[in-house]
């Protein structure tokens, strides 16, 4: 097993970062040539998936995240704690913090138009994100 | 590996409930250090993710899933086999059953307002739910 | 460790198709007893879940995602690259690409109302879709 944290300062809402490159170094760093690799964003706003990280897929997600929760909706978390940040937690919570995939031969198996992604679903923007990157092997 | 079963009593439709103690009891008893936990809920209308446990944000959750699958909505599923919970597997299958979280130090790796929970969504409440904890090592 | 890879041919978007006895089948031939099985789809315009692989509840499930991801909106992606599938990426990321589910005795552990199933979200239909299989031992 090889472990490494990847960290990533993100700017603001619905920002969707490509975290591909990065994992791909973390997995060539192991070198393990088969295995499976698994990411955890250690965060409560933030969120992992795959999509093809293009601008328009990436804003077409934003929107249906929003559809979700809405900007304008009443949030009971923002009511009690003020925070603002109410939309940010359902939707972490909806696409989830995990997502593992294949290594073989020393590659991420992703699809060709398939790219790992954070999504930083926080309204209050600028932070550092950190995702465990776990390698595993036969 | 260690495996163990944790069994998990439901009361109503909604209910969302932390599990990271038990799961951190689980890690403890394997007395693995480093690797992976994997939890799988057994179940079509439960799911599992990662949220801050906080009474508001959970609220915030539970109608943004009303959102894709409306209490008042004609759903198949109970025309079909008069269940009446087509909402509930909608849900789960949204959220999905499964989730895999990093093991540092003897401890599980989530972030200090990131806990893990098991989402009730069967309207027929009064369930006992089944999670498998899976631990892996290096 | 042992590896396969499922080869799924799909004829229309929307179809949801029942992975559980092709997966049984890898974990069979693998030999391994207790573990886990992890599976990946490689594309951007499919997804993987558990549901109950019901018609009725299938149909809901359609309906849910298209309400994320409308039929009728006006789609960033389709507007830039002509494409048509924007709703289908969008659907996917939500869902997404990976679960991992235990293995014990040899068997899948999913429950009894509980398939695996693989979701085509592609407009564009009859296309070959590829499910990396791994299954791990302890």
């Amino acid at each position: 097993m090889f472990r490494k944290v990847i960290h990533v300062s993100t700017r603001r809402e619905g920002e969707i970062i490509d975290l591909t490159p990065q994992v791909a170094a973390v997995v060539r760093e192991s070198a393990i040539r088969d295995g499976l690799v698994h990411l955890f964003v250690q965060h409560s706003t933030a969120a992992l998936t795959t999509i093809e990280c293009e601008p328009g897929v990436l804003a077409d997600l934003t929107r249906s995240l929003a559809v979700l929760a809405p900007d304008d909706a009443v949030y009971a978390h923002n009511t009690k704690w003020g925070d603002g940040n109410g939309r940010s937690h359902v939707k972490a919570a909806l696409v989830g913090p995990s997502l593992t995939v294949p290594v073989a031969g020393g590659k991420i198996c992703c699809g060709t138009w398939q790219q790992i992604v954070l999504l930083e679903l926080d309204v209050n923007a600028g932070r550092e994100r950190t995702v465990i990157c776990t390698v595993t092997d036969e």
